[in-house]
């Protein structure tokens, strides 16, 4: 039972957050097309647990990300970006399939991405990731990698690892069926895994997708069935309600600029995990989350030049 | 065996050639960049397949394509592409999987390709492909389909009907280890398929990635060793040497102007089909692809705006 008002204790450790899943190349259109005559397409680095270790180094703590990419020139761009940014790449496997991309052809209606998955779920339990994860305080995964195996695998250990090892066991349940493994439905499969961790963070659409339609109280209510302890569960405008099992927590959104969504529930992780490390209270680490993701909101891009957490908890309020 | 100075006959059927392989998206970079810090990228319609589709049309011949697409925006974008040239698209197959692209990033040294292949190999051997395949009188392939399972399988079906069938059968030897199945040596394979097949076209590079390096008259002589009935080894600007087992002939280039080598091996292709097609001998057929060839390589692309075999022959002076 995670206490809201309590302080979530770490063991002492050399790294704060391990994030295992994605790193790919966006390429992205230009322009808008309904029919992909678009020509032009602009190559950006993604995946979110890049991202998130990008935030969590601006705002004041620690990260080591754990991928696998292709021994190819997209493989050395997106290697080179996170060195770049001051980010441990010892666990950035490279194997022999084609770096993952994703295509976009930018829409007015809704955007299709195409998925070239290659190297991306090719991340090996190695006796270096079991290092990095015994010496961190918190891991971090979404459905990405748990979508395809062999991946999937490495997952499972790393959470029997973690779960046996005291460390925080954090989960997006972000299921989509267009990344996972054909032939699966991964509904129960994702429902399986939300019994194994501690925190999670679906929004009101993967709610829907795992559990069809209901009151966001009722799909709460499912996901602690399930045996998460912490759910924090996303409105979009309508903000936040997050539950240990024993309260329900209602938050209103922060935000009062929207420029772009993109990369604004990592902002809200990155903030999140920064405060709990830093020692701050459950519900204080919520309220600063929901602050990073305001602060993102108002900028274009997956990652912003985010400031210490600090400035943002004064900018805040909190 | 092949007269060079006599046709070749063909049984009254609807469909001149048809063509076996990838359809895909290549994605090349705007500029140079020698670590992919390259950011613009352009698609553009790709597969040598329907490259020879598009300009046996131009030329005067009829042409039908057999390939696999993904259900998504870019599988439109190729059939589109197609129908739009006037190409009989009813053998392109749509399937689950993403449609193939290659990401080329330019480089001052030599560009490595990344492979992205989803659909691409997912050809089934339907009945509308046989039907397709029995009123054709050539069928035309190349390493690429064979470089995988299930198309690998679908193309032995397609050898076995065409060698029933009295259908001419052309295999361009293009191999290269960076298409190849993983795991596997695909030159055991290539030289299993040479001893099924009529014509081949090797470049003097795959006659070396199946043999090593050698003169190319000793390299004719181990294709036709090895069962092809007429072997056509390109030179690049030293022309090529064909032989049909009893005489060897020597063709200098007819290239003046070099501004783009790409697509220049399905040119000749395109023009030797029209010219067998129409009606010319063998030693015509293989002076008119060489034309057609030395036109293509005065303008930039795979597929350039042909004219008719008789503009050209006139050109030329055959």
């Amino acid at each position: 039972m995670f206490k809201l008002d309590g302080k979530i204790e770490f063991s002492d450790k050399n790294n704060d957050i391990l994030t295992v899943g994605e790193l790919l190349i966006d390429m992205i259109s230009e322009d808008y097309a309904e029919n992909f005559e678009s020509t032009a397409y602009h190559k950006f680095f993604g995946g979110s647990p890049s991202n998130i270790a990008m935030n969590v180094k601006n705002l004041g703590i620690n990260s080591i990300v754990a991928s696998a990419v292709g021994e190819d020139g997209l493989g050395d761009f997106l290697i080179n970006h996170l060195q770049k940014a001051g980010i441990d790449t010892n666990c950035v496997q490279r194997v022999d399939y084609s770096t993952s991309i994703v295509v976009v052809t930018k829409s007015k209606s809704t955007p299709i991405p195409i998925f070239y998955r290659g190297a991306d779920y090719r991340i090996a339990y190695t006796s270096k990731l079991e290092e990095a994860l015994l010496q961190s305080k918190i891991i971090h995964f979404s459905c990405w990698p748990i979508s395809m195996l062999p991946v999937r695998h490495t997952i499972e250990k790393v959470i029997e690892a973690a779960n046996k090892n005291n460390i925080l066991v954090c989960f997006d349940p972000n299921y989509h069926p267009m990344i996972w493994k054909k032939g699966e439905n991964g509904v129960e499969y994702v429902k399986s895994i939300i019994s194994k961790v501690d925190i999670i963070k679906p929004s009101e659409d993967d709610a829907e997708r795992l559990f069809g339609k209901d009151t966001p109280e009722n799909q709460l209510e499912k996901f602690l069935k399930l045996g998460a302890k912490l759910v924090i569960m996303t409105l979009g405008k309508d903000g936040a309600i997050v539950s240990n099992g024993e309260e329900i927590i209602r938050f209103h959104t922060l935000a009062t600029e929207i420029v772009d969504t993109t990369g604004a529930g990592d902002a809200f992780w990155s903030g999140f995990y920064t405060a709990v490390v830093k020692g701050y209270s459950i519900r204080e680490a919520l309220n600063l989350g929901f602050a990073v993701s305001a602060y993102k909101l108002k900028y274009t891009g997956a990652v912003v030049d985010l400031p210490k957490l600090e400035a943002i908890q004064e900018m805040y309020g909190y």
